[in-house]
């Protein structure tokens, strides 16, 4: 009889304590969800077109095309996806950019996928709008070097093909192939590189979207205080930051050169070593990493910016969970993204 | 009653004579395809592979990766899409290709398309095989510029990503990943760029497939004798000859340098000038013309061939109808061809 007893008081207690449990990791990750909607958001399904340059499909397919298009470039041998293939989440796995004939380009190239949502364009954040950074590209010595705007659209108005693409895409204008357009349709195109990921599956409330350890990782991510700057639908782009705000980055990452960031801009004090936060959607997948691509390793890299940046120094697991949720940001790349069009012909 | 009987005569006689001229018409269209079907095959339906690399699924797909993988150069700048982007027919509208770290190339990019089929590869005719082409090019100064084979594999090898590809691309091998088999892999990738067009239709009997002006055009492509070289399946890419028969090439093309041809590869003096019979398939949209891409315009390219071939100086109503045939020969890209692959993360 007592040992009936006994019995039933242990699987009851058992019993409770896996309900206690059960209910502990679901508000666990209730609490967790909740934490992460407070600094986080989906990607939204539209990205946001300036006055100007309202998106329509024949905008978004001659931007396309132009994309793609080397006769946009002094030598025919650069396109926008020089430094950004989408065979690799549209950047190009080297730390800068190789450009016209050879030359280095001074930054790492960051991916154009989800691009439009930043607040604004390059490292440094000298690129008000893609419209702007395209247009910028086209006279640039280290990508497209047109000797001047001229040069650029003489090249596209050679072309006859062009011709009717421009003006099903600028409807009304008379010579619709100028700069300012070019500009404009690639950056329409741009408009359409979405790549949401399972994080976003998760924000939207499937909880059970997230691994342990990305959970885990999404956890130490906040606790170590990653999102201050990496926050919003992009995990950052939204903001400028001091890269090496407790020791100089430098020191860390074993640049080669000093980049003053915004002070070669600004020239004002408080803009050295201020870069743009990068978006963090797709890092695992499009190192190296930093303004210089000085680092390979994604695990170097999120060890370099909690010590540099708050003077943290995170423990192997707690890099693996924060590298493991980092991962959950991989977004998908539709078959719309890996295809290209056909060109028209030189003549 | 007179008049009646003149009226009766003169309708039989007009009907005559249309049954006669539609006769005519056909009988002509058919002399026209036989004579055609004499020179000239459809793009066969299978690209041949070599014993030692018969095509599977799995290694058409590593092989398509590996055609954009930037990793297998020395720069991290280099594919194969380089010099054969595929929303340009798979050449790169420029006289010469911007390879490593911008040097030119000493030739003109021809397209990759059914490159395949031809008896050899490149204008000298000094590669064998695709696969032997790809080869090369991977220590190629002006290509991928590997100082050696390691360098390419073991980056190829630091690629987790590729372990699988390579070993269900090539079943039973222990170490997969090497020289020899990237090359056999984006080779048999390569025997899937097909591109057959309207004149293959034509030649399967579809005589109302080319319009009147594209038939002319063929006619006086086989009275001027181009078909003597320009024949086969490819129009072309299967045998060698003189560039300039009769005249030297240069003085009509206006070539800045003067190219020995394969005099340079075997030193005999027959040589001197020799190049493959370039395939006139996608003439029309893969500009500039020539070894050194030295022409800009199809129609410069006809005169000029007719000229320094056989000594004739055609009129430009029959360069036009030749410029016109050779419209017929731009193929048709595929889904699959226009389409990229994810390629796998650096780590």
């Amino acid at each position: 009889m007592k040992i009936k007893k006994i019995l039933w008081i242990s699987f009851v207690f058992v019993l409770l304590s896996f309900v206690a449990a059960a209910s502990g990791v679901s508000q666990e990750s209730d609490e967790l969800l909740r934490q992460a909607r407070v600094v986080f958001q989906p990607l939204p399904s539209v990205m946001p077109s300036p006055k100007d340059n309202s998106s329509t499909p024949a905008k978004v397919t001659l931007g396309k095309m132009l994309f793609y298009e080397r006769r946009l470039s002094a030598s025919g041998g650069i396109s926008c996806q020089t430094c950004h293939p989408m065979s690799t989440y549209a950047a190009d796995c080297i730390p800068k950019s190789i450009g016209h004939l050879g030359k280095i380009n001074p930054r790492n190239a960051p991916t154009v996928l989800n691009a439009g949502f930043q607040f604004s364009q390059h490292w440094r954040g000298d690129r008000p709008s893609l419209e702007d950074q395209a247009d910028v590209s086209l006279l640039s010595p280290f990508a497209y070097a047109n000797a001047n705007y001229d040069e650029a659209q003489n090249r596209i108005k050679s072309i006859p093909g062009y011709w009717e693409l421009f003006q099903k895409a600028f409807p009304g204008e008379k010579e619709p192939i100028t700069h300012d357009n070019i500009a404009r349709a690639i950056s329409a195109f741009e408009r359409t590189l979405f790549s949401s990921s399972r994080f976003d599956q998760f924000l939207a409330g499937g909880k059970k979207v997230l691994t342990d350890k990305e959970r885990k990782g999404l956890n130490v991510f906040l606790d170590t205080g990653c999102a201050a700057c990496h926050n919003g639908a992009l995990v950052g782009g939204m903001t400028f930051q001091k890269f090496g705000v407790v020791t100089p980055y430098w020191k860390a990452t074993g640049s080669q050169e000093i980049d003053q960031g915004r002070f070669d801009i600004t020239k004002r004090e408080e803009d050295r070593y201020i870069f743009k936060v990068p978006p963090l959607r797709n890092v695992s997948v499009t190192d190296p990493y930093f303004h210089d691509g000085s680092v390979n390793r994604i695990d170097r890299a999120v060890k370099i910016m909690a010590e540099v940046q708050m003077g943290k120094r995170l423990n192997e697991q707690d890099v693996e969970s924060i590298v493991s949720f980092l991962g959950s940001l991989t977004g998908t790349l539709t078959q719309e993204v890996l295809t290209v069009l056909v060109l028209p012909p030189s003549r």
